[in-house]
């Protein structure tokens, strides 16, 4: 088996500690049991400084020894597909697997970090309330009728849905108990929890160098 | 092999003939020699008359006999994974295509699609113009580099990422002119044209049982 390198930031500010991507495929990994190494680029100069591996300057991106690519959605069905844990191998289980991962992506995703974004620039954000409302009210009742998105069980697009839904001003929008609970559930997971208390621990070395 | 079979509306106004989501899965048949036929439901209540099959109330969605999903990202890599026309066999090719395709949902029609409802809506989007700016400055010097995006050929990503790009507003956003000549290489290929001329003729059939 190759060995997975998760690439991320050496320290970030407060408030997006917790919520980096890279939470995404450590998560996944330790569902999966898949063993990984974490390794860093500065956070100064971010922007540009890994352009030649992530045309937007971004993290994280996923090196397997093998094969080498950014998106967190594209890191997340790559890991998935080394583990049965994470992506069911019947394959009407697997394509829905797919189709709520690209949902999480595409459908929920894509009106929700630009409603955030221009709430956090202080921009107006009004223009995408009732679209999010719309799309946010659909993914509840879903949620209402089944405890994950496919076959009964945890899979990979839980874990991309949850984390989608779990950013504060996102959760803290409207009243949807479903959602609430599913994201309660997912959280609740241990491979959540090690993957979370991984990133904060790894800024909290950042600061360090820092002070 | 079993049968592909597209769902999509019956009718929809003059603006969005020949970008409704349909096409990116037709052009993707096309691509691959695969057999297909579409079938429609009502535009009229389309918004609640199919939330049992797509939550969003949003078309296409994709059966192919065994499989029913939504999504058409999803269902262009379910497709996409019938034919090495649009997915490269080699693993390495395979991640990067997977990745790129993501970046097309994820990091190019994140920030596009908001944009560009936002501009329809008549609500300020301002807000987001510096970031569509860079994203899409940073996809102009990816294509400034090479034909297509993975493996020297033409793969699904291309498919998506052309279609994405092609928005009208979209495209005439700033100056971009690798990104031109990409989008033209992609709708010049008659898999694309065949496609589009399809879609253009089932919305006008849906314009005489209006008449």
């Amino acid at each position: 088996m190759s060995q997975l390198t998760i690439w991320t930031l050496d320290w970030v500010p407060d408030r997006p500690r917790g919520f980096v991507r890279d939470l995404r495929l450590r998560w996944a990994c330790e569902e999966a049991g898949l063993p990984y190494t974490v390794r860093t680029i500065a956070f100064e100069d971010r922007a540009t400084n890994h352009l030649d591996r992530q045309p937007f300057g971004q993290v994280p991106y996923l090196d397997d020894g093998v094969v080498e690519m950014f998106e967190s959605g594209a890191g997340l069905l790559h890991i998935a597909g080394k583990s049965e844990t994470l992506m069911p191998t019947d394959s009407a289980a697997a394509a829905e697997t797919l189709q709520w991962t690209v949902a999480a992506l595409n459908s929920i995703e894509m009106v929700t970090v630009p409603w955030w974004f221009l709430k956090i620039s202080g921009a107006e954000n009004a223009g995408l309330t009732g679209w999010m409302e719309q799309r946010l009210s659909r993914i509840e009742e879903v949620l209402g009728e089944r405890e994950w998105l496919v076959a009964g069980r945890f899979t990979v697009a839980d874990l991309l849905m949850a984390d989608v839904l779990r950013v504060p001003d996102v959760r803290a929008f409207g009243h949807r108990p479903a959602t609430e609970a599913f994201i309660a559930r997912a959280i609740a997971r241990p491979a959540f929890a090690k993957a979370h208390a991984d990133q904060m621990a790894l800024f909290e070395v950042g600061d360090a160098t820092r002070s």
